[in-house]
């Protein structure tokens, strides 16, 4: 098949895309009872299973530039920023939905793309796509994902949970996206291996998806939340979630070399912190589950887990750096222009 | 809490936003374990219960204009088309998520009024809006809903499963909605009860949810589908879906009244056949199960049911009128500029 006069996804039509999307499905795993087809899908839920849902999207001129990012990285990170939020949850994935809203003169080639990136993540983690929905668009492109998890009732990963005294975990190094987005915004091709890591984290996000249901599984984490908007902003949601307050270790943040590179005055502190997009996860543990939660942690050799502060009984959020207490700083507020992220709804204490 | 300085959802921000939603929302059902305000919501599947799960999304400019529909109706009717395909599965709702994506101008009044008729539906039909998505659009609004439902596993209504003589019986009656967007296309006020009702069926859609889930309760259709496209749409996905083809009689087509005086050349059947929008259901019925299907159906005294046509052994859709065949008028492609329905993946025959 040749794109023929058709270039455009306005020009293909819509069956001619449903056509492209379904010649590249694999075909389903065996809980997908029903899937692209019919008026909905159909999912067996797994036997003593709960279902987990979550939804993200990501809008152009918003979250992502066209001329920045290639298409498939687009699609990729649709879906990786939603697995990030089942991770955190501890839920292995079940299926996805994707709608896209689409200009009509996308060019059809950027059309697969987006397909292209998406469905390869889908494949590796396990995600069918059991469905969605084409619209037309006026505007920007618009991807908006919806992922279905399933986990054991007892073992889902809440925000809250966490007591006073519980020590914090992260997983990897942070700040490569925010440096990577740096990358972007300076126009500037990434100069060695620590570069080329954090443009591929902003790009490419990977969930920690079997990491968070490991833990999820061992039972020794008390809460858990993905760290879209930052290590700061994560720990003010795991306090807020239990009505505690948070002290973070300045000291003890694991930064990425991109980011400590990318801003020398802090060796990227600040960028750890409050960059966001890292899609790794904030754990509360219990001090008496420590070494059971490290031995889980640990079996994934290649994901670092670092202990970056506690839960404290009084609320407020705080940076520790030598002994000295100061006010941790904001993650990012996601509704301004120009922000890179979305934000799913939450019910802060002082939201309700 | 009154509005203040801040006057659109540019101004008021994510929090505040997130704020006036939560303020909405009522306790979820026992069946939520986890709602609004964590990484993801958890559901109980329900015992024996498969999931069902359907996206759809409404773009301004090409699904709806905001001069035209007030907010409630574009939120209530973002909530109606995915309901009525849960209802075309023959699924109870469980939960919705709402992604939205907010021009950064939009007055705070529409957008409590989007997520008011959003609310109002959901709690009407016991369907909790359990998270969802706040991002900036810089083009249109754009609403985009996850249905999530349940039903029993051998019960579920596939589009797949009708045979050659099963006889077709659709709800209601026809080509309402599209007689209510062409009163609004004149920019006419609706003049006498028909015409009142026109509109509000194309503003405020209820989708067949009682109905689909007791119909698929009682085992007695073979297969169903909404008319989300019109009933020329349906009654060909019902026969693809089986690779078999279809005959509707002309003179059975239910016409809502309304739908013929905005056309009286044809006493409204094209707008009955193609219009679309109508949100009711069409079930393929064998005819051995018929009177049990219909004692099923005349439990709702005030939701007509009609039989229509029927499935053919050899592809191919037809109108029959006066014992003369003539093809089955198209509905809707919905891609294309101005039409002012989306369509959720289909996989028909031709399309695979």
């Amino acid at each position: 098949m040749t794109d023929g006069p058709a270039s455009t996804v306005g020009d293909a039509g819509e069956r001619a895309l449903i056509a492209r999307l379904s010649a590249r499905l694999a075909p389903p795993p065996p809980w997908v009872l029903v899937d692209v087809g019919d008026d909905a899908a159909v999912l067996d839920p797994g036997r003593g299973q709960v279902g987990v849902v979550t939804t993200d999207a990501l809008v152009e001129g918003v979250h992502f530039r066209r001329d920045w990012t290639a298409p498939d990285a687009i699609g990729h990170k649709a879906l990786a920023v939603n697995l990030s939020d089942l991770a955190a949850m501890g839920a292995a994935p079940r299926a996805a939905l994707l709608s896209l809203a689409l200009p009509a003169d996308l060019p059809l080639g950027e059309f697969d793309g987006l397909l292209d990136g998406f469905l390869a993540l889908a494949r590796e983690t396990g995600t069918p796509l059991v469905g969605g929905n084409i619209a037309r668009s006026p505007g920007p492109l618009v991807l908006d994902v919806t992922a279905l998890g399933a986990a054991t009732r007892r073992r889902v990963l809440r925000r809250a949970g966490g007591r006073p005294g519980d020590e914090l975990y992260v997983t990897g190094r942070l700040g490569a996206a925010a440096a990577g987005l740096r990358l972007r915004e300076a126009g500037r091709a990434p100069a060695g291996e620590a570069e080329r890591e954090c443009l591929d984290r902003y790009e490419r996000p990977m969930a920690r998806l079997r990491f968070g249901v490991a833990i999820g599984r061992s039972g020794t984490a008390a809460a858990a939340v993905d760290l879209s908007d930052g290590l700061a902003d994560a720990a003010r949601q795991l306090a807020a979630a239990g009505s505690l307050g948070v002290a973070l270790d300045a000291g003890r943040v694991p930064i990425h070399p991109g980011a400590a590179s990318a801003s020398p005055a802090d060796d990227g502190l600040q960028l750890a912190l409050a960059g966001g997009e890292d899609y790794e996860l904030l754990f509360a543990v219990r001090a008496r589950r420590r070494s059971r939660f490290l031995a889980a942690a640990r079996r994934f050799q290649t994901i670092g887990i670092t202990r970056v502060g506690r839960l404290l009984s009084e609320t407020g959020a705080w940076l520790e750096r030598d002994g000295v207490r100061e006010p941790l700083p904001e993650g990012f507020s996601h509704f301004e222009a120009g922000r890179p992220a979305g934000r799913p709804w939450t019910r802060n204490a002082s939201d309700i």
